[in-house]
């Protein structure tokens, strides 16, 4: 259905109903003809004149890992929050952490004409560069570190060390590490190099039995305190890169009988709500996550308005700073 | 970008493009032509040619009032999931509890020819009905009841009754309340007529002073607990209607010096992650978030196979049912 359509329907001239659509003069006959033509037609007139004089959708896409993971929830809610400031609606595209899917949505975005992506992305593989290239579309990515587009950051390599030089001032010489593949750089590799460094710096030897990895689950940091635990030599602190694993990491510790801090300390990274929450409170570190939304939001509309059609070679990384909150598990 | 104008800058007919496009034959020549122009102007090839074929978008809007609350989350990867089978593409479209928000994305779904709708409302009002029924497009209501539209609800008024029932039956008699406005019908009204209903049927008349309404917030469940603590006649055990105002609740009860459930029992409502990790454990009743997501997804799917064009007059109501979970706080 378009403006040709509907004057026919309506009995009108093509300027009239375009006259209609953009609140211009417009007899009241003529005025009540296209209204009854629209509302049959189920047409939605003021968004798609908009398009049509204005070659701007006002639609940003929103493509998110998974959505039921506070973190993305949070940043998602600040993308929302601001961009709503602007008129801008949000869709967001959830993938479940499949890289398929966010391939399907970067395509679904360019061929719905939003005016701009915000890319939430767990990892970057070519393939994502080689579509990403071919779409004229302003795109930011948030949370991980992309070459040739502008992306916002954690500074997850500061926050790890701080995490650990935390738990060395404490007096912790052997401290356990739970992570996740190195697929993931900003939480697999950034804050696995951040744990090293920082022991390194300190002159601890590395202990490769001390470093464990496995999955994004509470699981994983319950199995994995589990194994960190049976070793010969263990740890006095554990410190799991997410709080989601160290909350697993807890709960083994509770079962198997081991008081928090006193027998052995425990560290996350994230600061999302449970962290307050589980008992004893967890000591993490605080991402400011919707902070990072508004801010990949207020990046992305500064380039629409630049009039980019394309953010590549728009090369900026922002990278955003942290604060340890010391609570009562260390 | 179209097909005519794709045939024009490849030098090829229309109706190769559209073999190209079908995956039928095409010589290597005109196909490398064709594809040189697609890569050029980022049409993108496959999605459009299809909704040109099939007059669908295999697109579906899903309108969430909050996408930061588990409950949403939960029920939005449900629909995800299924959808996903079926081969559809979800966008999301969050609120954040603006009626004029979800009015907004009504809209943007239908001029973006979603082959259909999930909403998941908190308020129904006159205005959503009207647009509702303007729009061709079938839509499936998800967590509060409505007139004329498929719908799926929570059992609401059953499992308030039964969580009441619990706790009488632990020989509770004075049981406080803390609820929510009654603009929410599913949480604010049905909810509270449970707790009444329940109380009567045992023969134990209603203390409205037992009764306290606040928001959604965290806040709210410990404030409206200090309340309930500082009444004349305190309670023995609190029901709040969430899990959310529970903890709230019981963070109240923990720093005033009352052990839970020696002195006071709590009990929520959603089992939401949350329940299992606080201490102590929060008795609570299991609602199926994700299932009802499935279920409304596959409720969707069945309307459009079906070559719905709306699904006013479709009234279905499905009430989901829910599982008392017995842990520690009660």
């Amino acid at each position: 259905m378009n403006i040709v359509e509907i004057a026919k329907l309506a009995g009108v001239s093509k300027s009239t109903v375009s006259r209609y659509l953009n609140d211009g003069y417009v007899s009241e006959d003529a005025s009540t003809k296209i209204k009854e033509v629209i509302e049959k037609t189920g047409f939605v007139p003021k968004r798609q004149a908009q398009i049509m004089r204005t070659q701007k959708t006002n639609l940003i896409g929103v493509i998110v890992p998974k959505i039921s993971t506070e973190t993305a929830a949070r940043v998602v809610e600040g993308v929302t929050k601001e961009l709503s400031k602007y008129g801008y609606e949000v869709l967001i595209g959830n993938c479940e952490l499949s890289i398929e899917k966010e391939m399907d949505y970067l395509k679904v975005f360019r061929s719905y004409q939003v005016d701009g992506i915000i890319f939430m992305a767990t990892e970057i593989t070519p393939k994502h560069y080689e579509l990403m290239d071919q779409l004229n579309v302003p795109i930011v990515v948030l949370a991980q570190r992309v070459e040739n587009y502008p992306c916002i950051i954690h500074d997850d390599y500061h926050a790890s060390r701080d995490a650990v030089r935390f738990l060395l001032e404490k007096g912790h010489e052997s401290i356990g590490f739970i992570g996740v593949g190195e697929y993931d750089v900003a939480v697999g590799v950034e804050r696995k190099r951040g744990y090293k460094d920082e022991l390194m710096a300190q002159g601890i030897a590395i202990d490769e039995n001390l470093i464990q990895i496995g999955d994004f689950s509470q699981q994983s940091g319950y199995r994995l305190a589990k194994e960190l635990m049976e070793l010969k030599r263990r740890p006095t602190a554990i410190f799991a890169v997410t709080d989601h694993l160290a909350i697993g990491c807890m709960e083994y510790l509770k079962e198997a009988g081991y008081k928090i801090p006193e027998d052995i300390s425990v560290m996350g990274l994230g600061d999302t709500q449970i962290a307050g929450l589980v008992t004893p409170k967890l000591t993490t570190i605080h991402y400011y996550f919707q902070t990072l939304g508004v801010r990949g939001a207020k990046l992305l509309v500064d380039y629409i308005q630049q009039g980019k059609s394309s953010t590549k070679n728009c090369e900026s990384n922002f990278i955003f700073t942290y604060r340890l909150i010391e609570r009562d598990s260390v």
